[in-house]
């Protein structure tokens, strides 16, 4: 694991990550690490179907993530049917790769099991009731979702997050028949790429921007034109011309931008999510 | 990738990760996934440090995970410094392990890098006061961060994630010097395992339990007492007798089980997350 040499050419996969690659020696790119390198999401999905050992095998792998004092604050909906999934997807911002996605798994925080399980043996359940609850569910949600999307990617598949399962939560638990208690984190489609699929690998902030030595350093002004001009160029190379700095800006603008998730928090509290 | 055996004997890592594991073909268990079956906390470290191509690898993994929109709204601070690792192991739970292992990374949801970029570019930032930028925050922190722990795994590393880096937010954010606008979500001691180390993998709930096809199935009381007693019977072969619904129950009991992190709603306020 000492690395030895530091003239090595960086390896594709850091290439397509950043503009300017960091130059770190092969054997530091194990298997897991250069799989996690390679990630891009998959939006075009083949008809074949996603089986039941590779399902069992991702879940097997989100379950083994890190979870905050073995609580497990978190389960997956696993859709197949395809009038839910269609309807799911409709709910879920309209997207049709996740009726085209034979598998569409909608991750979430579970109070509602722990709950139970300080009821049946005569407890209360006040602390569930704290914004840290709410946080600890969906960084569990969140944690075994990312194990869940790199053991698909392993196994030949592809995958998209989709932040917009979040849009319309009463409805989305009403089809998913949630219970108080239980709110939608994530969703993810899944299933085998198209063949035509040919989404390239994002680059990201360079390494220096979002890794902080000792102390955090703020981005400068150098810093966002610099990694704007990669993104352009990536994106002019996909024949989709973009401006990162302006996407951001209308991103964080007003509450529109957030397309109905500017309710979230009272939808929260509706759902057994006071937060307090 | 078809499955072909269901008479496969079952893999070690499965059958420490299940009371009652599931038969999945070999095939299956990729080089990724049975690497992230043997996920355990390593909480014992040797001295021998953390090598910098290392930790830029590990980096570049939690970078590659998925973010909302691509607004990459976390950072890391990377603590090497003695006396900063130890002033921010006092502070998160006073865990000797945390000034034992070489690096100690905190993750930190990041909405100042986005505010700052939308400043410059004459725009607002109102979307980023709602509930759900804290959430985007926090999911993204901890998508990057549980990469960053399976890459550092998959290099012979251990880690543990330290959910008490939100004990005292403030004090840490000094030490950090963490601007308005950023949060803790998690610590991860990182090291090489010292030779003593004999951590097992933890047998987690059923998978029945966590996961749900079509529509959500709320757990029983059966379900529990099997789990109740699968993980009595792991905590007794480590020598630390636990029953795991009891130990759920003191945890949601009331605010004094959050241990000061019931206050992290009006903490993030001052922070610059008002998560309204």
């Amino acid at each position: 694991m000492t690395p030895t040499a530091t003239s090595t050419p960086a390896s594709p996969s850091l290439t397509a990550r950043y503009a300017a690659p960091p130059t770190v020696p092969a054997d530091v790119l194990t298997e897991v690490i250069a799989q996690q390198l390679r990630h891009h999401s998959v939006r075009r999905f083949a008809s074949t179907d996603v089986g039941e050992h590779e399902m069992t095998a991702i879940i097997a792998a989100a379950q083994s993530a890190s979870t905050s004092s073995n609580m497990q604050s978190w389960s997956v909906i696993e859709i197949r049917d395809p009038q839910r999934k269609h309807d799911a997807a409709t709910l879920s911002g309209d997207q049709d790769f996740i009726r085209q996605a034979p598998v569409f798994l909608v991750f979430v925080a579970d109070l509602a099991r722990n709950r139970a399980v300080a009821e049946r043996a005569g407890g209360t359940t006040t602390a569930t009731e704290y914004m840290e609850s709410t946080l600890i569910g969906f960084v569990d949600a969140a944690l075994a979702a990312q194990n869940a999307a790199l053991a698909a990617e392993s196994l030949g598949l592809g995958i998209t997050f989709v932040g917009s399962a979040r849009n319309n939560p009463h409805e989305l638990a009403e089809l998913l028949e949630l219970p108080h208690g239980v709110f939608p984190v994530a969703g993810m489609a899944i299933g085998h790429p198209h063949a035509d699929e040919a989404a390239g690998v994002k680059p990201r902030l360079p390494q220096a921007v979002v890794r902080h030595r000792e102390t955090y350093r703020p981005s400068t002004g150098d810093d966002i034109a610099a990694y704007d001009a990669t993104v352009a160029e990536y994106h002019s190379s996909q024949g989709r011309p973009s401006d990162w700095a302006d996407k951001i800006r209308v991103l964080v603008r007003d509450a529109g931008s957030l397309r109905g998730r500017e309710t979230i928090r009272d939808d929260l509290a509706r759902r057994g999510f006071p937060s307090r």
